[in-house]
């Protein structure tokens, strides 16, 4: 992998786009997200005005599960009386758990087969599901994949609550909840927080709960306090010869190649970049 | 998963074998390994060996990274004049990558596909990957799975150094590193530690490193000190009923059935016994 970077061509990576960046801020640090407007429209669209009318600003991080999901939102959600009020953005939505294959779109299909799915691979930077037979696609619950929240009813979530996968791929999630992004930067930050004992990894007590400072959509921070990223193209020969180089390793140290890969499997690389952003 | 496990019989569960159980022991609390002698038998007794002449008493934790594994051992291994000096264990052993299919000993087939392997299932409690045209079967890398860290030469390790997956299965690397175990409960400990910020995620400073009290086979620990746990057997009805109850998920919660199951998605039940262990 480190002689596909080496070799890669400035074409071979984009920018952010800030307008589809996440900053989520804690005292000891920045996650960063990238949103897949592409794939939840009304979901991003929605997160996006959560942040700008500064929802989850003093917010927590509500549940911490092993090999699971870490987990934020209102600890007040179900308090009437307490919770976080809503000013412009939307409480609940309809699901976006799927949508319309797009033939037009970049899809750089891995070569080897998947447990749940028909095809697999990587669209617009992220992993993705096709299933030619409905001519649908989805995203998929890979490590640091970022989903909405929801109670039993497919349209109770709409972002007010999200989390992140934190351990092996919980693909029974797939197209049961809404997919709205991938962190970038930073999940070692929410990974390493202290399990939650109670049940399904919610923290008991109050004081367990890391306190959000700010989530703010990228292009409304200062130039200065921006964070400047690069990731790796998905529709390119560099990332179809890093895939590549992943499922059979040139490393002296491999005594046997796996010879296939599973999509969560598949990094993609992140530099920071150190001039300023364009915009 | 509920009803399954509270329609389990005593039948359905066995007790940890004390001779073929580890505790890791810290400061903070205690992470139990159980052993697989059945798949890496001279890695085993000689992981044993080390706990018996106290060899990892006071070593440290080396490794965090993230998504990836925890690694344990001597600090100053690649230091003569200083690393810890083994008594009567090997420093290194010839690798156990994988063994001949016993078809006298069980083997929980699962009904779906995988990507690394043409079958895969549980036998003895454990993820196990078969390949029929070799007549060989071998341990699988797993989220809790412990193996043995080695250099380039497949006979440089031996259990002097180990290490836990703490992230999405990293299956490119079976059949490369002995595994040689499990943890079966206090993963958190290790998988909620910071991650080293040197290359890696190896530790770069000696103050990071959390220290191991020790490390002792559980038959060697007075009856008042040990955990009692009892693992789902994986070769009985019961085991059966939950993977399809993780295949199809019957909860109210699920709008899409994955109709599948990946290896490393199925939970392997723990409990603990409130009754003094037989040994």
């Amino acid at each position: 992998m480190a002689e596909v970077l080496a070799a890669s061509q400035p074409s071979d990576w984009r920018r952010l786009d800030m307008e589809n960046t996440l900053y989520f801020d804690f005292s000891k640090g920045r996650v960063i997200i990238e949103l897949a407007p592409a794939f939840a429209p009304q979901h991003v669209a929605n997160v996006k005005a959560l942040a700008r009318e500064h929802y989850f600003d003093g917010l927590t991080v509500l549940r911490c599960q092993d090999n699971y999901v870490v987990q934020w939102g209102d600890p007040n959600a179900d308090k009437p009386e307490l919770k976080r009020k809503i000013q412009n953005a939307k409480p609940t939505l309809p699901p976006e758990f799927e949508r319309v294959i797009d033939s037009k779109r970049p899809f750089a299909r891995l070569p080897d087969r998947d447990v749940y799915a028909p095809e697999v691979g990587f669209s617009d930077g992220f992993p993705v599901a096709r299933d030619p037979k409905t001519g649908k696609m989805w995203l998929v619950h890979c490590y640091a994949m970022v989903g909405a929240g929801r109670d039993n009813a497919i349209d109770s979530g709409g972002g007010t609550e999200l989390y992140v996968v934190i351990g092996h791929a919980p693909r029974h999630l797939d197209r049961n909840v809404t997919l709205l992004g991938r962190v970038v930067q930073g999940i070692e930050l929410l990974s390493a927080l202290p399990r939650g004992t109670g049940a399904l990894g919610f923290y008991d007590k109050a004081e367990q709960r890391l306190a959000i400072k700010a989530i703010r959509v990228a292009a409304d921070v200062p130039a200065a306090e921006r964070s400047v990223l690069e990731i790796m193209r998905t529709d390119t020969l560099t990332f179809q010869s890093l895939i590549e180089s992943r499922r059979n390793r040139p490393e002296a140290w491999f005594h046997t190649q796996a010879g296939h890969i599973e999509l969560c499997n598949v990094p993609i690389p992140v530099r920071s970049v150190a001039i300023a952003p364009d915009r």
